[in-house]
């Protein structure tokens, strides 16, 4: 929840970030926040998928003292908007020519393929070259299927994507892009 | 994924436990894959919310050294079924004559709140005298307005709750339950 302590944290994260186009993620779960408390979307990040190997018990609390990460198989953000199941992840990239996809699993696109098929809504949110991008999951799994090949050009994603607005609040106003292209 | 070892490890824990009424989360966990490999529907639970305090690098891959529980905000399940967003959480107790309702959250059952009034499908699963009933969230925040009460009777589950089969494929066809109550 909004907490001034947290507020200010994050804020302080965002100005010490914003000029190497690091912390998409957070600028992201700002936005689900913003949304949220306007009640305009209802999206979480799912925690990060790891595998629980020794837990002890504290004076206060379990502490887990020994744990693995897992390989995620769904996308790490999902939710309800305007009553459409949305489903997507946030990948940035330091390459200023293309989104290189091996950073995406071959089962995540099986399962963005499959919620699109169930009448879902699944994208990326693409960050390249200092600007954020939507790119439709049907776009990304065509260009895949087509080309063979293991990056998106920038270009194409410019061509192709939708930009997303940098404001106050929301910080990614993503939920306008899916206006756009959506609905 | 559905290979040997594991539905062999699944059916014995089943095996197990069912006698006392446990397991819930595995069967529907198994529900899920059956569901997902059929393209039923796409749900799954959302891992486990925690806090990472502390990572080391070992020879092969990161390991999580410290780590906490973090109380979730949401509710385990979520997903897609028939272009519907669902959403819901299992709960079971071994009390015969009530559902005591402190395992749920504030937070979980505003989350609930939201996710009906944005078009979504949320209920709890819940597994009390060896059956398992899927209690519409409407209903249950209505029941908590309306009494004020710290658990919902057996017997109001079993008026307003439907009760979900159990099978061998899936384990719990609360899918079904779905169909018969929202669609």
């Amino acid at each position: 929840m909004n907490y001034p302590g947290k507020v200010k944290k994050s804020y302080n994260k965002y100005t010490n970030y914003s000029n190497r186009g690091m912390d998409l993620e957070d600028l992201i779960n700002q936005s689900n926040e913003y949304y949220l408390e306007e009640n305009i979307a209802i999206v979480h990040k799912k925690p990060t998928p790891i595998t629980i190997s020794e837990v002890k018990y504290g004076t206060k609390e379990r502490i887990i003292t020994k744990a693995y990460f897992r390989t995620p198989s769904t996308l790490d953000y999902n939710g309800i908007y305007r009553g459409k199941y949305i489903d997507f992840d946030a990948k940035e990239t330091l390459n200023k020519t293309s989104f290189p996809l091996q950073n995406i699993h071959e089962h995540q696109l099986e399962h963005m393929k499959r919620i699109i098929e169930h009448g879902g809504i699944s994208f990326l949110i693409i960050s390249i070259n200092s600007e954020v991008y939507l790119l439709d999951g049907n776009i990304i799994l065509d260009y895949i299927k087509n080309t063979n090949k293991k990056s998106i050009p920038y270009k194409f994603i410019k061509e192709n994507g939708i930009q997303i607005e940098k404001k106050i609040r929301p910080r990614l106003d993503y939920i306008k892009a899916i206006d756009n292209l959506y609905l």
